[in-house]
């Protein structure tokens, strides 16, 4: 059900020089200008590589869920994986009809793609937060 | 420098039993057979995903490093990120120069695609533990 993998996600305090070290150390330069996704909590932005993309967050406004992961990993780290799949409404019911908990009240939000996304309690996934991102017509 | 995502590591107690979980849970059922790498202190089992994969691994013998990475996240999670270089020998040398820490005695070792690889410390990447993998080549 679940296709590509669409991004990693890195928490991180500052996406900026987490961008700068990733280029330094990595040559990762290719990147994306960051950006606030203030319904999410989150400052956000991509370094994109040849078949995926990194995805830096850091924590936005009050009651941040990477507020949160930075308090438990203060150096940050991996946050999640996204994955990409067809139809988001389909994903989602599936999702529960297989038993997983959908995080929130379980209507997809806009995520930072621009499309609607899901994500998925770690408990299902062997401890891995996983989001399921529709994938981006056009692409 | 880096290339391509080759996978996603995820550290677990039992590899079988997690990609039973990932593919009735995500219908991702196009998985590998387990086998164990005891140099590295792994045991592997490889999700294979349109563009990359995920890497199933669980402690094998004793001082296992999943081993203690399971102590501090019991329920599993993502434990690095590998990313592919040309070259293996000349990606180690240049990390030396950035100023990474090469992890172990900065020779790499064969991996589990059977081509050399090196980890790089977490606190290069922002606490990401991150593996540079040698392109196989034929691929």
């Amino acid at each position: 059900m679940i296709g590509c993998i669409n991004h990693i996600g890195i928490a991180t305090r500052d996406v900026e020089q987490a961008a700068e070290n990733w280029a330094k150390i990595y040559g990762a330069i290719d990147a994306g200008d960051a950006f606030d996704l203030p319904e999410q909590g989150v400052r956000v932005k991509f370094i994109n590589l040849p078949n995926g993309q990194l995805e830096l967050i850091a924590p936005l406004g009050e009651n941040s869920p990477i507020e949160k992961f930075l308090q438990r990993h203060p150096s940050g780290g991996q946050h999640h994986i996204c994955f990409e799949v067809d139809d988001i409404l389909q994903a989602r019911d599936e999702m529960i009809n297989r038993g997983a908990k959908v995080l929130g009240n379980g209507e997809p939000r806009i995520g930072a793609h621009g499309v609607p996304v899901i994500f998925i309690h770690p408990e299902n996934s062997g401890g891995v937060l996983v989001e399921l991102m529709q994938k981006p017509t056009g692409d």
